[in-house]
């Protein structure tokens, strides 16, 4: 017997109409829908899809682990983080060796820096994906401005690297997309300032979503929301 | 009198269902449609949309000039091009200062090394952007695994650049996405190879679309086709 089919179905930047029409289709034809959340939160996914669902859909809310006693850079989050993606996954693998079909909502296109990878080395049964529009992409379009022209280097980085090495790169760079910005915004900021690309910086936070905000680099400071990535726009050779 | 809104609409990267709602809908209710070709041949952008136009649409194919005096590296060439893009964005200015609203296809995403953005600089009237999923989105999805964990960089290229510069760059990311192969790819192999990549590249060519195929990078030879994409996965830091 073969056995279902676990989709990692890319939501794209966040408006509900940037999904694609596979991914609609999918989504409104699940029995089974999966999707990562906040303890204690509705989730940002599940909140995308609201009103989309099947009435008979069955939902997994897969909870990350709180995690107020080890800090992030303790050896055992990973493990405990580690052994969560493991029971998502055999909780997704049971459902699909039973025959049944299942959507995993993934933000963005679920192959690009997405938690579903997490999902997907661990899983035994069938996958498909559907890509998405990245959230970077709902970025530029955000800005008004194309990101790349000609033969324009773009770099993406994710600002937990070290302050140096984001130096390095920013500096090389005709074109910049940084992610994972949050408490790293401080960090971020003297890097961008110290490859001389602080004119030339924009911050767009929450990109297509109903909150949609775009600043000059200059004008940030503290802290960055989780959605919110950093664009230099290329401005490489055009006819 | 407000002008008509000129729309570029990101396709996503060829197969038609991979294109956002939000495009689908623009598509199909559209009385006027733009798209680029090349001459004498029906155009890709205007294949994917083939059986979705409004029976009253009106098309408006923008055919790139035929060079076969001009070499591409003469001035002259940039010219004629500047010369064919002011004309096609006078022609859609012109449908926008009448009251209409036009489409232009997009292959992929417009703003991201996209030919709309020589019309997007030149056009008086408004003008709204529609994201899509990009044929590098379509190439790493093609591929069956994810192009970045954790904090791996990921660095898009194209084959255009010199051999010199393509070498380090390849050298120095952990995730890559080479673009615009077609005739370099002699150079980009002796680039990836020079890089010490030789072994972890693939070759994606027409991602998404009827004749996908995934070779590894070792086994391509001669030329590729304009819809082909080089990819490297990032193996970066997971639980
Ligand atoms: C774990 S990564 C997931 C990326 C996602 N798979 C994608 O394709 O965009 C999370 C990061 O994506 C970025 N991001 C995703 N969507 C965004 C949006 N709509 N606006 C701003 N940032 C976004 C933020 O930088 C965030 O820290
Ligand atoms: C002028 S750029 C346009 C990129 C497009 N705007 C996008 O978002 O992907 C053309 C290049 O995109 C790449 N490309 C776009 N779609 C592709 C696909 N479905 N398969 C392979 N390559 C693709 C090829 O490298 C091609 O040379």
């Amino acid at each position: 017997m073969m056995g279902g089919t676990i989709h990692g179905v890319g939501l794209g930047p966040g408006a509900r109409d940037l999904m694609s029409v596979r991914a609609d289709r999918l989504i409104r034809d699940a029995r089974h829908i999966a999707y990562f959340r906040k303890k204690g939160r509705p989730g940002h996914a599940r909140g995308i899809v609201e009103g989309m669902l099947h009435p008979d859909a069955v939902e997994f809310a897969m909870e990350y682990p709180v995690t107020t006693e080890i800090p992030l850079s303790d050896p055992r989050y990973n493990d405990l983080l580690s052994a969560f993606y493991a029971d998502c996954a055999a909780h997704l693998d049971g459902l699909s060796a039973g025959g049944e079909d299942v959507v995993v909502l993934c933000e963005g296109d679920p192959f690009f820096y997405g938690s579903f990878m997490h999902l997907h080395s661990r899983l035994a049964g069938p996958v498909k994906i559907v890509p998405g529009i990245t959230g970077m992409s709902g970025a530029w379009t955000a800005s008004g401005a194309p990101i790349g022209w000609g033969d324009d280097v773009l770099t993406v980085l994710m600002a937990t690297l070290p302050e140096e090495e984001l130096v390095r790169r920013i500096h090389d760079s005709h074109a910049l997309v940084v992610m994972k910005i949050g408490r790293n915004l401080p960090k971020l900021l003297r890097a961008v300032e110290a490859a001389g690309k602080q004119d030339s910086a924009w911050l767009v936070e929450y990109a297509t979503m109903a909150d949609q905000r775009i600043v000059p680099l200059a004008q940030a400071t503290g802290a960055a929301p989780y959605f919110s990535i950093l664009l230099v726009h290329g401005q490489g050779r055009r006819p």
